[in-house]
């Protein structure tokens, strides 16, 4: 069975917040919010490469880039946690649905969305 | 066998991908993008909600959201995967860099930016 | 009639890209990135404010917020003149799709999606 | 008289908003999150095609785009509107910060950003 990571991490972001009292601050709209500029100053290192693959990125590029997934996952924890949503579980399920949704045999090699096919 | 939930998830993922012949579109830059745009089908339940506590969400949303919430994982797993990014690690030590560009005392119960103080 | 100040605008980008030899990197996909990201140092402005109404942004806020508004109609006017899309025609366009939408009678007061009333 | 087609847009959309009694949702804040919720919809278009060119948008696509640059526009110069930006002024004044900070003989051909010359 796996040991929780993901309780860790929620723990350890939790601790911070309240160490600064910025629970105020963080509420879901602001989360979801501070969540979307954290992935866009991400995608901030992709929009001018070709595909972003590690021999495109130099060593502050891939620091930058390593920072910026952490700031993601953070802000994606914090959310989850404000709305009493246990991660690891929410994925279990939702991939479940994704196989659904696409199955192997009918989606192979193409990358349409569900509807379209 | 994983040692952790966020490895475990990674590699369902992977498999998910690699079943449906996915890894040729799962470049980082689409990574990226995808995860952009999993964040803002999270961000759009809370567009015209005051706080977005979970008094202010019906069951519907609740649900839509704790999806998105997992989309949002899946697509940042699944980037970090394709980058060589430990997800868990890169938490850890971008924590501690926050810890010490927002110290507790300093910003306490305040929202500024870093360099704004 | 109106005259056009969004072809007046779309030529000044154009030549500004032109005079570095940026169009190389101005393909569609990445002006679509470019705009995301323009937009979220906008929201980056918002993201802690109650409302983000004039009277919470300071001069540096309000100046930053109107550089950023700038910089997301650059890119999008930019996108729109790379894809031959007439803005302000496919703006009336779509204002006439919205009215049939969202019926005055059907919506007054009310923030709901479209297919949820 | 509307003098500009960016005025003549600008009240066109504040109408539909008065209709609907909307205002009371349109702080800027929300504003700003809704911008980028349709900026991310356009971005969907994209995510799994190499550059977005005209040749692969077929029709359905073509229009998708169309609508969300038109939606996007629409709440940018609502945006505008709820903070009294004049749009036009400000995309003039940014161009010349623009051209400052990237001046054609530096940058010409590169894509870096203004602090990594």
């Amino acid at each position: 069975m796996p040991s929780s990571d993901l309780i860790a991490l929620r723990d350890i972001v939790r601790q911070f917040a309240e160490e600064r009292d910025w629970q105020q601050f963080h509420t879901p709209k602001n989360l979801a919010m501070a969540l979307s500029v954290e992935v866009a100053e991400l995608v901030e290192h992709f929009q001018w490469l070709k595909t972003g693959e590690q021999e495109e990125l130099d060593d502050v590029r891939r620091t930058g880039v390593r920072h910026e997934l952490a700031d993601s996952l953070v802000y994606l924890i914090r959310l989850a946690d404000r709305l009493d949503v246990d991660l690891y579980d929410a994925v279990i399920e939702k991939m479940q649905l994704n196989r659904e949704k696409y199955p192997a045999d009918k989606v192979r090699g193409q990358s349409r969305k569900y509807d379209q096919y």
